[in-house]
């Protein structure tokens, strides 16, 4: 027994020591890993920290109620609230604490005037009875208020209002029936309730805001956009490699950067969601008037989130083992690639000129052409005379060839209702000018010839762009109006 | 001139006495749609009612801190934040409760003892120097624990506790500056808090509690259900009908309750990460332990979410104009109607035994009978010799077909991941008895015939059911068993 003791003893003491000894190094490893973690995370929007630092500014200003005598003479201990306002008003976007802050005010206010009047009504009834009197008012009010927080669209807008219509209601009328200087109580309260929310609201607009409109407008571009770069990317991936350099294909599927991209427009919802109920609450800020139509953001973001779906299907059409034969797919190649890198450049087009808000004009051109592209895969699947096809090598191939023409669909949809966000929120018209020694390389084009056609694989190299404002023939009831679908001869042609 | 007026004003008092006499039928109008609203609302979820008379209950039982003297004589003041702790903790399901109740419990204890940690520190500076260090001390905490909340995984679970603590610190750091029996004080306020949390944890457990657990696992079943109500009816309403009677396939389309069905499921994200998220937080409730494996109903969701994105593909594939000719349509519509069939029973039987909590075995033969269908599908596409093939008019029906054998991959996935769930969470295992005199009829299978295939039109009528607990079998190490491919010949045969 002592042999086996001798044995184990010095093991388990020199697993222990070596572990004691290992601690220092992995305490240092865990302090490394988040020290990186924290810098990543202010590199990847160092708004972050700058919104840190306001609220300690934010509080460090409110606490000047306690520090400084003539302002603690006056509110006393009242001077809390404020403090309380600022840690659960304070929010990230300046819509946010605008929202969470006028949805306190308003609510303290009515709440205040209802407690202070259901105090009246129960100091009527003798002093005992007034507690059961009081206890109702509080069930009835709470239980009607919290079911209000149920229906959705109060729920999205006044929320935090109705909680704290809730608390302050139920403070005031439970607490005044001991309390004696309410009036004055709740005045104090009240006026330091809206200081701590003008705090808020004059810091976050004052020291570097961060506008809720402004990042729905950037997403809404960088969502299209990367769409944009499957699409672009998509065409010649899939089908110049595809029969000499199988791997390339897997690429596609296996490229995470090229996949992440898209992937993350698939679950943007709630977040587009809460960022359009946020800039609804924003005044005018940088190019982004009161009234901007914040809503149109939201039906642009779900065709996006539509043509997304159409490019997962896409996604997982292009892993397919089968190679198509050569007959099929030199049918189809041409139309595909253009299909694809045409949407993309439309995409492409929608996104610069949604970050520019510039009128987007060439969209339109790379519209056209790729619903060129999907007549002319039509023209060429109709007018095929392929003997001994085999049937199950083409199948896949003619899947993306034909969730590439509903792409072209849903790109359009977006297309259209950019348009319709450049008409109400009135993106600056920009003339494009063709130059003429240019345009008719691309007159010699596969399919059916078109008037005009501009070069598509540079977007801008020989466009000349004059920006005027365009006031006179923008108005709001124009807001439906649908992408001109011909285009109309440049003036200075 | 006088004409003119005498002709505008009564129109103008005909208009306002023609709208004050549509008054009262308006305000009718409105107050019945808002009436039915609030039905329709608690019609819907029933829960909700209950919830709100809680949360009344739950102010009312903190309320008698006030009215009833003994309590008010030890709790002064200090009651008030019973109240606000009720009204800020209180949520709709017991797991989001106790995870704020236990967030502002820790959150408070921890930043009180800093708080008066905080103050000592201060004490052995000169009076007027105190303020500069408090101020400074809760400028660096609170811009500390402010950029803590941006750490995604801090945010799902530590959010409230995060902004609890800042609040607690600020105020005791603060106000301690000028209270001076800050001790008591602090200690009357933790105990109406923690007072205030135990009211709302046990009104919340103890009357018809809402477990996010159980709203979880409903959810997955059901959104598995909605993928299968579509599956189930898209092979017969696409192919039987498609070539006599176009509209029905326009129905697919246009049913507005065959659509929403599964395009709830698309955008179903959020909500059930952060049901999950509140389930972590329950005690065992049911039919679940504490350590149910609530992340398996995360992968199951993100499978289903795949599926739904491949279904919304194909619902957008059927909507084309260009009818499939006979040839084609009759060479495919066998396996695709089997392929849709398979798939829809698949889950049903998947949704079914996961409501029931019940080992998945039918699903498994349902899989199979997809597999074989999506393997016959390629032996006729590879076998067929149709001539002069109008490769256009193919495509649309290919596409389809094409996507369908993508969705019998999806499904297979989603049948692998509730079988690990049902591992992971020891389902009670069903054993499934084949009635001799019904199995035969399905044994004529077109193509490769299975040695035992169970009639799958109706799911359980001849199938003798058998349960028993599973524990012996299932470990919590094989929580990556995959579905077993080929079947067990049932005891009892």
């Amino acid at each position: 027994m002592e042999v086996v003791d001798q044995s184990v003893i010095p093991q388990q003491k020199s697993g222990f020591f070596a572990r004691l000894k290992a601690l220092p190094c992995k305490v240092k490893h865990n302090i490394i890993m988040v020290g990186k973690n924290i810098k990543k995370l202010g590199k990847d929007d160092p708004r972050r920290v700058i919104h840190s630092l306001k609220v300690g500014l934010a509080l460090t200003l409110v606490s000047l109620f306690y520090y400084l005598k003539p302002l603690y003479d006056g509110f006393g201990m009242s001077g809390i609230w404020a403090v309380l306002t600022v840690v659960v008003v304070f929010e990230f976007s300046v819509g946010a604490t605008l929202g969470k802050g006028i949805n306190r005010a308003c609510a303290t206010l009515t709440a205040g005037a209802l407690g202070v009047g259901a105090l009246h009504l129960s100091s009527l009834f003798p002093k005992e009875e007034q507690p059961i009197i009081l206890g109702s008012l509080v069930f009835v009010l709470a239980a009607a208020t919290t079911f209000t927080r149920f229906f959705p669209k109060i729920k999205a807008r006044y929320d935090y209002g109705l909680i704290i219509f809730i608390l302050t209601f139920s403070m005031i009328s439970i607490s005044g029936y001991r309390v004696d200087k309410l009036l004055q109580m709740a005045h104090q309260r009240l006026s330091t309730i809206l200081i701590g929310g003008a705090t808020c609201i004059i810091v976050s607009i004052c020291v570097c805001p961060v506008w809720a409109g402004q990042d729905l407008h950037n997403l809404t571009a960088s969502n299209i956009d990367k769409l944009a770069n499957y699409l672009e990317g998509f065409g010649d991936t899939y089908f110049q490699t595809a029969p000499e350099d199988k791997d390339c294909v897997n690429d596609i599927k296996n490229d995470k950067s090229f996949l992440q991209g898209y992937k993350s427009v698939l679950n943007s919802k709630a977040n587009e969601e809460s960022l359009a109920n946020f800039a609804r609450w924003e005044p005018g800020h940088g190019r982004f008037l009161f009234r901007h139509p914040w809503k149109q953001y939201l039906k642009i973001a779900a065709l996006a989130r539509q043509c997304a779906y159409l490019i997962e299907a896409l996604n997982s059409q292009c892993s397919s083992d089968i190679q198509a034969p050569p007959d099929f797919t030199s049918l189809i190649q041409e139309s595909c690639i253009k299909m694809s890198s045409e949407t993309g450049k439309t995409l492409k087009s929608l996104a610069t000129s949604i970050k520019a808000m510039k009128h987007p004009n060439s969209a339109t051109e790379h519209v056209e052409n790729s619903k060129t592209a999907a007549k002319d895969l039509k023209s060429a699947l109709e007018a095929a005379a392929i003997e001994d096809l085999d049937l199950l090598a083409i199948i896949s191939a003619a899947t993306v060839a034909s969730t590439l023409v509903e792409i072209v669909e849903c790109v359009e949809k977006i297309s259209d209702s950019v348009h319709e966000l450049s008409q109400m929120a009135h993106f600056k018209k920009v003339e494009a000018t063709v130059s003429p020694e240019k345009a008719p390389q691309m007159l010699l084009h596969r399919g059916t010839v078109k008037p005009v056609l501009l070069d598509g694989d540079t977007d801008d190299d020989h466009v000349v762009i004059t920006v005027h404002d365009d006031i006179a023939s923008d108005s709001p009831d124009k807001q439906n109006v649908k992408t001109p679908k011909t285009r109309v001869a440049p003036a200075v042609l």
